[in-house]
């Protein structure tokens, strides 16, 4: 259980803290002041992506510091989840730096996923353009009609008629949409199979965004930001049709897919947490010394030392156990580590929203406006509290797994 | 202590209540639904008010409910405080209720403070179109670049020169700046006075929006939330120039009138935000019950049911605690109904805030999306815990008045 | 809804604060520091009640502070449930007072019940002595082997043979059983009769403490604490016969007896709670401005201050609360206060707690020992966060009963 | 950052785990009913150490499981604060096994003060006899008319005269002077110096219990809790004359020698805490599980299942703090892992009163008595809280340290 880097996770590691140094932080804040000026707000179609981000992408490529989040050490940069862990902390604390460095969701877990489960054809045609950060992908898995927590629930259905695949239904909260870059949809569906179990009736299906009936309906904002020129959106399938070899490691596979895929991607979603958990303790300590009220500083007025000591504790205790589930997907694998995944799922984002509610209330009005991150990381902690299994689902989880550890109950798994 | 209503105010109430069953609520998601197309967002300027509003406002004012937190009987309702409460818990289940009453903040109290202060010229200029909704109106006080929890720490001036006002500085969260009905402006600034208490120094003064040297530089954003058509301002004063008649009270007086305006204020402000809270708990039962997860409604699995159960408990006290404060105001006078007020401050946004959250939680996605009200309540909670003094202020001055009653320190006091 | 104390109320109030300030203040302490003295532990065959505890009832009964509790104006005071609320919250300041004033549990439930179910020799024989303060009494409902959380567990027996009641089982937890001077047990055990409903087949039934196969075999400590000459002990029931006209009421009728004590019993726990919360409040203020570190009165240091506003804000909300289920009681009856009475039951312990787990933080290792109240008034809201319900069956009841106001289920009741 | 134990500490860690489910387990219910029937409660001049525990601690030195928690290899067993951590985890899971392994506070803290810091006199006569488990010891420094959080505030004095230490003063909460074991006393008294500086000016004693002028007054209970045949007392000293060889490394370094005893001594205290932590949460679920309640068991009723994983949660993040500390102190000493070890001194008691809570909650009354050890873990857990500094003192020294880390302030140091 060594949680300390290895000598090339601790180069990359200061590579890229020195590259968000010196090449993202003093360009982000006229970034996303751009974006606002631009201000397409709900009129998504008018979005797009600032050339200064792809003038960052191509830096960043040409240093390395590319698709880290990737364990191959051909497409990717050969770390393990635990040595990602850092980096992917690291770069949380801009909102920016993940995207930069091609290692930001949902591209990341569809890159996995195709990685492990694609076939060539579907490697060459999408895995390589994402690779590139030459293209854009969206997962699609909600529901806006059914309580989603649960998957069984899904109504969305990838039918096979002959030689085709017909897909119907209605997806939502489809992050990375709204980008125009956005090309190929990772869509999870139904694929109805009397012969098989409840869990091995859905399917992955790669659909073009282009395909005729897929619909992009609106973007959905969370509590008012749309996450431009990313997105969350809305879609409607309609008799979409897609030859068979656009299921991801043919059909019936979604659950186990979706497995595969969620284990290391919620390891990056806590430690992007953390790292904006640290970068607003920080925000608010330097705000706290600054602001002087009643004669003192604020940070030494009242409880908000303690606010601060506990917000230390807070944070390192979440990127201990984010760690300690890390090395626990590379020793024994994701599958055997579901209950450390659903401690860091729940545990990260909350911790991220306390620290946050904390450094905005230090700020007073600025930190409910854009002028700091503070308002964008909140809405992440409370974005991800529900996104990948709301914490409840994850609680009683992990609540069958400690029943099934003193012996009650039977495969006490689940489907988080 | 009897919280009981009146004949007069539960006549009020049950018309309030039919009002805003057969009135706002069928048109209430079309008037959002229209804002949110036209889409301006930041773009302030080309902010609009829907005639549906000013239809709407017709037709309360036709029945009589209109101005109703006016405790006057001829400019307002002759309701007294706690009479007037459930009136504004009723108006706040709805976000578009409490305009259509002409009964919104800042200006509800605005038009107290008018009523309260002002002069016969103030009131026959400013008073009366707001009393009959033809326009509205800002308060600016808290400043960008100071800790505004201490308002002594404020920077803006509003010196005598001559037969002259000369105001300078810079104000934000000017909520109200963004309606394009907005034409007056509550200005508190600094009017320095060697003679004079540091409780003494400081002025409101009304500033038509108009006037020369007052720049509106941008709204601000809650969580990405413009609040459009009302909007939270950033705005310069620059050498404005106003005559002496502009100060409401006299120079000096803006504490003492900033206390008075603030205590019913709070009282309404505390009564809507658990309106609020019981809309967001009906909500989440119905969304809870609607919706099926693992074979159960949501609302049976886990700890939901638990929640529902705190959230009944919390809005009850709340809500109880609340009516307390208005009684004593309505007894003793808001100077020493300081304690009960500043009690009510805390509790009330916090009890919306975690009711919210608990709601948001239910209905997944959807309650991060505009769909519901619960976002928008959600960041009317957020940002009335740091409006009017932050929690920790509040809780300071609890704190200090608990010591003086068991017999340690002098006065108090304090401003909140 | 009128909270305020009538005259009525009002003079005992004052009065009882008299007795408590001029009698019992003086000598509460030695009276405790006696029996910790005579060091009986949980050898309680060997537990007195102090001659001093006697004279002060004597005293007490001779100025009228007796039997307040019960509304009848004969037995009682003739004070309704809200009129007593505040002086059950003025004795629970003190732990020795409500037993000065015979209006302690188990004996003032005993006594309620014995008053209005039991026939005409049951009062003449029990009913007289205990409102005479010349006996005392327990309540035997909860079992050691089943969750006592669900009553219709319960597996004591009272079964009619012939002309007698043959009693088998075993009951703990049954408070008062440890004072010397309690003579009569109400038993709650099953009757078992097929043809009626599951809330229809128990029965409480007369006791006295000397009847045959009543077998008492040990206090139970609360964290270490016997509550003596009090006492909460286990008792087994062997085959011990008693006449028919030991049943309280009839057979059958044990439920509707239950929730017919509960009801204002709960208001008196709750209100006690408040009483001690606010002692242990000031006790937090007292010793926190006596005591000095790093330069400053403890109570200045850290988030000190902002603990004591929130214990403020806990006390004033969950007295208010109790005050509307009181006035609820006396207004529709018990039996339609079930969710303000279920309300109460959680808010009101669970704020002594939390008070005085602040209090004793203040106290340091003082605040453990029994040098004050605070360890006593801990164990008192730790165990109260049981007895009657524990928590969480109270806000499961809670939450069915806001689903049943929504529309939701039948008839949402449930014994709490 | 290896948190992996060596092979001899695995193996040290599965015999005592055998040691404590083979021998310890089957014996130490009766232990402690032996104790709760000979029941001397405060009178604890008639305390005696049951025959059976010295024949546990023969057995247990026997195989060698003695004085683990002495990294010295040929004193103790030569295993690092890391490697012995999980072992004081499991003996923390009994009440009794770390006096059976010669572990136990305050004896293991004083074993290390003096083989660190004794003369080869002092050794010779208390060490060894410690080491050897013939004796016990006490630890003097918190006093009962100061706020001990502050350490400078210590009124005890040790002056020199002449070739004599003349010692005075009042101590309390000194753990372990109930046992009739404990022959020798370390107290921390005020040796005053003008010319050195604040922490220079205290020095450590050693003082037999049979000293002329050393009054033991009584024992103190926690909660009604006595800790028989432990106890926490209060002592008076009065011109206690000792020769200047009693002083441990000299006057004036009492400060230094107390930082020195902490660190580890936190971390042990932590790791019980999580083992009982654990114990309680295995006590919780097979109640949980084996009791049923409106027709489920408790386990699966309302929010328990989620309490359960929140119990999880806290634990696990609990127990990677103290062994990141554990670490930090192995790799860096005490000193610099001051804001580590603080971190645990707040997280891990805290962990353990929250679990024993849900864990006492699932119980019902079973919870609140001595038929589990639940009670006496929360009583454990509540007064560590307090113990070798407060949560506050800890939590602002976090701060502290974190304001520094960024910038702010000089020496964060204080001492905690």
């Amino acid at each position: 259980m060594d949680f300390e880097p290895s000598p090339r996770a601790a180069d990359y590691l200061a590579r890229v803290r020195a590259f968000m140094r010196d090449e993202i932080a003093p360009v982000e804040p006229a970034f996303w002041a751009g974006i606002r000026q631009a201000n397409h707000g709900a009129d998504w179609q008018r979005w797009e992506v600032p050339e200064m981000l792809e003038e960052l992408k191509r830096k960043a490529r040409a240093q390395g510091l590319w698709n880290m989040f990737l364990p191959d050490s051909q497409a990717g940069a050969g770390l393990s989840v635990l040595e990602y862990a850092p980096i992917a902390e690291e770069s949380g604390r801009s909102l920016l730096a993940p995207t930069v460095f091609n290692c930001n969701a949902p591209d990341s877990g569809n890159m996995e996923l195709l990685f492990k489960y694609g076939s060539e054809e579907q490697k060459a045609r999408w895995l390589q353009p994402l690779l590139a950060g030459e293209i854009r992908s969206a997962f699609c898995m909600t529901e806006p009609d059914v309580a989603s927590s649960d998957a069984t629930n899904m109504r969305a259905t990838a039918v096979v008629e002959g030689d085709q695949i017909v897909l119907n239904g209605r997806k939502w909260w489809s992050s990375g949409i709204g980008d125009p870059h956005t090309k190929i949809l990772v869509v999870m569906a139904h694929t109805p199979d009397a012969a098989k179990g409840k869990h091995e009736q859905h399917s992955m299906v790669l659909v073009p965004v282009e395909t005729p009936g897929v619909t992009i309906e609106r973007m959905l904002p969370v509590f008012g930001f749309y996450d431009e020129p990313h997105g969350h959106g809305e879609i409607r399938f309609e008799n979409v049709r897609l030859p068979l070899s656009a299921f991801v490691g043919g059909p019936g596979r979604g659950f186990e897919i979706a497995q595969g895929r969620l284990g290391p991607g919620r390891i990056h979603h806590a430690m992007r947490c953390i790292g904006a958990a640290e970068a607003a303790l920080e925000l608010m300590v330097h705000r706290g010394m600054a602001r002087v009220a009643f004669g003192k500083p604020l940070m030494e007025l009242g409880g908000n030392a303690e606010r601060l000591a506990e917000a230390r504790i807070a944070i390192d205790q979440a990127r201990l156990l984010t760690l300690h589930a890390a090395w626990k997907i590379d020793t024994v694998g994701a599958a055997k580590a579901m209950k450390e995944i659903s401690l860091i799922k729940v545990v990260a984002p909350n911790v991220l929203q306390q620290v946050c509610d904390m450094a905005i209330q230090i700020h007073g009005g600025a930190g409910l406006s854009d002028d700091t991150p503070l308002s964008a990381f909140f809405i992440q902690a409370r974005s991800i509290r529900l996104a990948d299994g709301p914490d409840e689902v994850h609680k009683t989880l992990i609540a069958k797994l400690e029943l099934k550890r003193l012996g009650y109950g039977k495969q006490g798994g689940g489907k988080a």
